[in-house]
Formats: C-alpha cells, sequence, structure tokens
C-alpha cells in the first residue's frame, strides 16, 4: 500500500494550513505554469492522479471537461473533496495509485500534481495511465524536483553574507528518502530528472515540454520568504503525448 | 566569436595531459553511456561538433561510417586531429559553432562531446544541426550537467565526517559562468536541463533518451579520486531524434 501520510491527523492539519489547502490553485505558486502545459478541456475525459481537494477535478469542469475523475489514497482529502464538489460528472474515488487499474483508452488528458514523488511503483502506474490515454490523449504532471528529494539534509546553507545554498548530495542514489515536512518519517522516492523521462520514453510517450519551476522574481518580492528558491528547483513539471 | 580557450597555451597543455587527451575515448568515462546510444554507423555519414583530437571520429570509421565531418574551433586541437588521423574519408574544419553553415540533410549523426555548454547561441547552432540532418537521423550529445555549471563556487564541501555535498546555487539563473578550470576566466553557459530538452523539442526533434551521468561504484572503486561524484551528476548525455 501506498504510504498515505495525508491520512494522518497531524499531517493532514498542517496541509490543511498551506496556501495551496486555503486557496485553491491560486494559492500554488507554480500553477500558472502547469495550466499552461493543459490541453484544451471542452468536452474531454479528465482523470487526476492525486486530486486531494478536488481543486483541479472542479477547475476542469469549468474549463469544459466532459467527466472528471479524482483519485485519492487518502479519506481525509476524499471526504474534503466530496464536500467541497457539487456536480455529478466529478467522481471521485478511493486508489491505490500504485496499483491502479483504468479503463483503456478513456482519458484524454491525465493530470498529476506533487503526487508522484509519494509512489514507490511509479512504472507501473504510469503504463495503466499510459494505457488508459486515447491515442494523442496528454498528461501533464508536477513532482518534487530530484534536486529536491535528494539530498540528506534538504534545506538552503545560508553563509555568512546571506548567500544560499542547496547542499546536493545521493543525487544519483534513488530510492526513498525520510523527511520531516509537517510529520516524522514522510516518505518520499527520490529518481532522477533522467529516470522520470526515460520512463515515460520507454512506455510510448512523446516529451512534449520539461520545466524546472522556481518562483519568478515578481512572486519572489510578493513572497520575501521565498528568497533562496531560485537557487535550486523545487518542481519539475512534464508534459508528455500518448 | 566563440571563445576559443583551447588555443590559449597553459590550457591546451593542461587539457593535453588528461586522460581522455591521452587514452582516447577509453579515457573518458562517460564513453560507454555515450556509445550506447549511437545508432549503427556502418555506411553512415557523421559530424562532430567539437571534434577535439579527432578520437569520436577516427572511431566512427572504424565503426564503418562512410565519412566524418570533423569541426573544432581550436587549431591546437585541429592540428593535432590531423596528425594522427590518416584516413581520406575523415576531413577537419575549423569552424564557428555558433556561426555554423551545415548543407541539407547531409548526416545520419550528430554528435558532440562536452562542447555544447561552451557556446551562447546554441539555439542557433541546433536549428543548423537539425536542418543537416536527414529524416530520422539523430543528435547524441554529452554536455557539463546544469547541476555542474550552476553554482557560484563549483566544488565539493566536505563535512567534518568526510561527507560531500556540491554547494548548488543560481540553477535557474541561466548565463555564462567564469570559472578556473586548467585556465584563469574559462567562461561556460549555463543553461536547465528544461532548456536544452525545450530548445531540441522547439527545433522538431523527438527526446529518446536522457541521462545524468556519473561514474558506476565499479568506475569510483579503481578511481578513488572520485569520491564522491555520485552526490551529483558531471555529465547530462542526450539522444534525439530528428
Amino acid at each position: 500500500m501506498t504510504q498515505n501520510i495525508y491520512d494522518d491527523d497531524g499531517f493532514f492539519a498542517g496541509y490543511s494550513r498551506l496556501p495551496r489547502s486555503v486557496e485553491g490553485l491560486d494559492g500554488a505558486p507554480e500553477w500558472p505554469n502547469l495550466r499552461a502545459m493543459l490541453p484544451d478541456l471542452r468536452g474531454r475525459n479528465v482523470v487526476d492522479l492525486g486530486c486531494g481537494f478536488g481543486w483541479f477535478c472542479r477547475w476542469a469542469r469549468e474549463a469544459g471537461a466532459a467527466r472528471v475523475l479524482g483519485l485519492d489514497v487518502s479519506e481525509n482529502m476524499l471526504a474534503r473533496a466530496r464536500t467541497g464538489t457539487h456536480d455529478a460528472a466529478i467522481e471521485y474515488r478511493r486508489e491505490d495509485l500504485e496499483r491502479l487499474d483504468l479503463p483503456v483508452e478513456a482519458f484524454d488528458l491525465a493530470y498529476s500534481s506533487l503526487t508522484l514523488h509519494y509512489l514507490a511503483n511509479l512504472d507501473g502506474m504510469m503504463r495503466t495511465v499510459h494505457r488508459a490515454l486515447v491515442p494523442g490523449g496528454a498528461l501533464v504532471f508536477s513532482a518534487e524536483h530530484p534536486i529536491y528529494t535528494a539530498p540528506r539534509e534538504p534545506g538552503f546553507r545560508v553563509a555568512q553574507d546571506g548567500r544560499k545554498t542547496w547542499p546536493l548530495d545521493r543525487y544519483l542514489a534513488e530510492g526513498p528518502r525520510s523527511t520531516d515536512w509537517l510529520a516524522k518519517g514522510v516518505v518520499k522516492q527520490h529518481r532522477t530528472v533522467g529516470t522520470y523521462l526515460n520512463m515515460l520514453i520507454g512506455l510510448g510517450f512523446t516529451i512534449e515540454h520539461v520545466e524546472e519551476w522556481g518562483p519568478t522574481p515578481a512572486q519572489i518580492a510578493t513572497h520575501p520568504e521565498w528568497d533562496g528558491e531560485r537557487e535550486r528547483p523545487a518542481f519539475l513539471l512534464v508534459k508528455a503525448r500518448k
């Protein structure tokens, strides 16, 4: 079973207070970049892998999607998603993404926001996703950037002159990483950029866009606490086509 | 004009003593990985962008290539390449790769080893290379990895317990980097992995393989001085198809 940290009460309480939980997509600074990678959704079928509170599912419907399937392993997240949704064309379903089963050629877009780095069996899920997309269908996802997941001690070091560096190590040592973020011992799976991309290519996807995301200088100006966020990318954003 | 550090006498003397200069391809630990990305060269036309001493040009002929064009901006390198080559099917030519002109659909393979990170106008060169490849032709290159080119102070930091970290910063700040490697003030161009890949995709290439290279544990065992080289990738290896 995939780690289900979102059903840890302390973690969930902390997660629920994040800007992206309170404000939705507009509270996620990488959202404009992800949105720009999306195809036209009008009349399309969408699956959201790790749908959380359902913000993207509802947005996809507003953008014209015909049907949206939101999948998540967390009962906490799904309960909140259902409470906030009044739309019969959106279905939420509890799923362990590492054991995912989906109908063949049923979706035009598979979307995933900051979920894939929790999955050990990503290859199996991606195989299912590829099969579930129609020919020409798109996969758009964000994940924590490998530079972010790699280090033994993931936190900026601040020099006496105030300059920040990110102490990168273990980049080529793929595998689990235990970190303390909102709760003790949250386990993420570190894999390199190359591994993400070659996995998709090997399954028959064509890579269409690769973005190593950090906030813009304008975003940092309005969020001084993000100072340093351009020293290393926080997220990896990918668009691929079946 | 592209920086031509290889015609700096001090730099060239230092470069000429590197294992990859003395031993050729077998002195380059990333060569087995690059070689595995190459198509069958029998009867094919090859262009080597930044051919240096001509090691790859000669290898390509041994692998069956019909004709090989080796391009380099350095007179020093080309003189050495010509001295070491006795093969009328290999042509060496002095070229500023940033102002490259090549015939249309004339090559089956464009190859480049550790050259592209010196080029400011990479987009222009890649446009020329794409046009110069036959449909289905391959581009295979290595470059210094963006994690390697980014930092203000590119060198491992060693903690008291001996652990090495790479002080990553300025990853998202693309542009020139001045480093002291074999000579003072060698200028490299830092660009992100995303920028390399999106440039190729935008020109019509299909990405076939992306490798973030570090030596294997076995290679490190025979070269103890490479300890730490798996903490961050040194090279980016890419295969793309027209």
